[in-house]
């Protein structure tokens, strides 16, 4: 049993070396990019990467952003199917700028102000400005992956288009999900969930595992399966997400306590409260239907109500049940051992980190 | 010599045919594009293409969004270089829709309310929304010419995708010139506006012209005379703008008269007078230099200054030497005669409107 803040950072294990190993082979060719950018997007972009504060002076590297998990997921792609990490560079790159992207613009949607320990772009710089850096993200992860040449960079642009659908569908259920009564015919089960889920942060994860094999001429069976391995891993990384927004310590989230509850997001440990048929849950569908702002003591109460309905351990089980999945899809087709390895470590690690 | 809010509806030629027959071919397969959408961004993009209101009901034909000048552009580049039209639709679908998304997101970034007598998209659906609106156009414009596959789709994504990287740095540069002073060393001078107007605007337009020769799978020595022509035609376009946004009926623009002045925007005919070494143009620093907002008399004052000290002939010059710049592009390289007489004719038509 965590904390009520769910903050184990001491018994935590350290990150996995490969976070390291693949952050070494990205990187560099993510900050080339990054340079060519105008200068005032450049500076945005910089800092949405955490690689700068809003001053653009450089931060260090205990602060430098976000763990590299997508670049990390790109190399071990390519390295499943017997292709050297390097092949992955150029679609690592794409993912990892995608990614920064959706993180800035939705932050203007979803109103954040805080990101990683500090402001959101948008909060630092102003919307309208940080949506220019968003899209410059955007065209520079097109670009840099376009120029990859060939028919494989053709085929890897047209895997990331699909992805950048999925990811703005999921966006879009998101938001209006926000909308949508707790309880009652117009409710978000948890089918719907799900569905919004695979597509906000499968469908990078899935691109991401998958763009190493596509730009590595893999064969549409192993970029298949890597595609569905991470599309997998990413509902489970959405579902640990949705724990840490209400039970994660804000000194690790770098968000405040219960800020998903504060907001009336829809997110599954809720959801699965409401659904649960139990005295907690509809005392929980009590509070959340009135209109009142949660205050600080109902933000309090309300996460008491769903871990007693079972939202908790429900979350945590799905969240491992995606992390199997993806193992599953891992082991359906013949992959190099030694990355399979540690691609089951590293989202083993990823998934503990708040389990 | 027009009249002081520079309309001549009355007088003006009636649209050249060749925008009706390159919609026709063009626009049912932007509509099918924009349909594979999810709905909520559907409607937002339709509504920003002039398609439908912000209820989701179809508008008359009459109301029915832009001129399709880009979509036609990429028709004839390709009748141009001796290929059917229809080679061309995947890259005109692709650029009407870049266009769109550069609309919706600049229309945040430049604070506009109104766009096309309509309101804007950030307007009717507000901010966020507007943002995933604008995201999910131009996720499908990649998709679209990604999805045309081959050697040749490979390269008109790479087209696309440089074309981009300008548009956000052109843009970048137009709101960092917005913060710059009139005068003095750090003020903005004609050459770095012209820089940023190729970019800007032109950048696209010649995306545009070369994109239907590239998916034809047309030499580089065409593609690359197209794809100058387009940019000279930008920027031409862009000298016309700013007429229209100081001189432009409201009833014609959908946008209030003297709207960039009262803005304090850094255009064309304002930096030409500035410029000047003129009694008018010294009286106009003095006017624009001070801090307070420019009310209805002040606008109308400095319209009339920048007249007199030539900046209106001076941007009328500019955009003629463009159009004539883009022209010599054309006769610069062989290509199909009477496609080149249609560009001619449209491009010039697109210039006199309001000159």
């Amino acid at each position: 049993m965590t904390s009520r803040t769910g903050s184990r950072t001491g018994l935590q294990a350290p990150p996995p070396p490969v976070l390291d190993r693949c952050r070494a082979l990205v990187e560099p060719a993510l900050r080339t990019a990054v340079r060519t950018l105008h200068p005032w997007p450049r500076r945005m972009a910089s800092f949405s990467l955490g690689w700068c504060d809003a001053d653009g002076l450089p931060v260090g590297p205990g602060n430098s952003g976000g763990k590299g998990v997508r670049q990390a997921l790109a190399v071990l792609g390519a390295e499943a199917v017997d292709a050297p990490g390097d092949a992955a560079v150029a679609g690592a790159v794409a993912v990892e700028l995608v990614h920064t992207f959706s993180l800035v613009h939705d932050d203007i949607m979803d109103g954040d102000e805080r990101r990683r320990h500090q402001e959101s772009t948008w909060k630092a710089f102003g919307t309208g400005p940080a949506v220019l850096a968003g899209d410059s993200l955007f065209a520079l992860a097109v670009e840099t992956l376009a120029g990859a040449g060939g028919e494989s960079g053709a085929e890897a642009v047209r895997h990331l288009s699909g992805a950048l659908r999925e990811l703005v569908h999921g966006q879009a259920d998101d938001l209006l999900f926000e909308n949508r009564p707790w309880t009652g015919p117009q409710a978000v089960d948890i089918p719907a969930y799900r569905a919004m889920a695979l597509r906000k942060t499968g469908s990078l994860l899935g691109c991401a595992m998958a763009v190493g094999p596509v730009l590595a001429g893999a064969s549409p069976l192993l970029s298949g399966a890597l595609t569905e391995a991470g599309r997998q891993l990413g509902a489970a990384f959405q579902a640990v997400d949705d724990l840490l927004g209400i039970w994660g310590d804000p000194e690790s989230t770098g968000k405040p306590v219960h800020n998903d509850l504060r907001r009336r997001k829809k997110t599954l440990p809720v959801l699965a409260a409401l659904a649960s048929d139990t005295t907690a849950g509809r005392r929980l569908a009590l509070l959340l239907d009135s209109d009142a702002p949660l205050d600080t003591a109902d933000a309090y109460c309300a996460a008491e109500l769903v871990e007693e309905a079972g939202g908790r351990a429900f979350t945590m089980a799905e969240a491992r049940r995606h992390v199997a999945a993806a193992h599953d899809c891992l082991d359906s087709v013949p992959l190099v051992p030694r990355a399979v390895g540690e691609l089951r470590s590293l989202s083993e690690f990823l998934i503990d980190r708040q389990l």
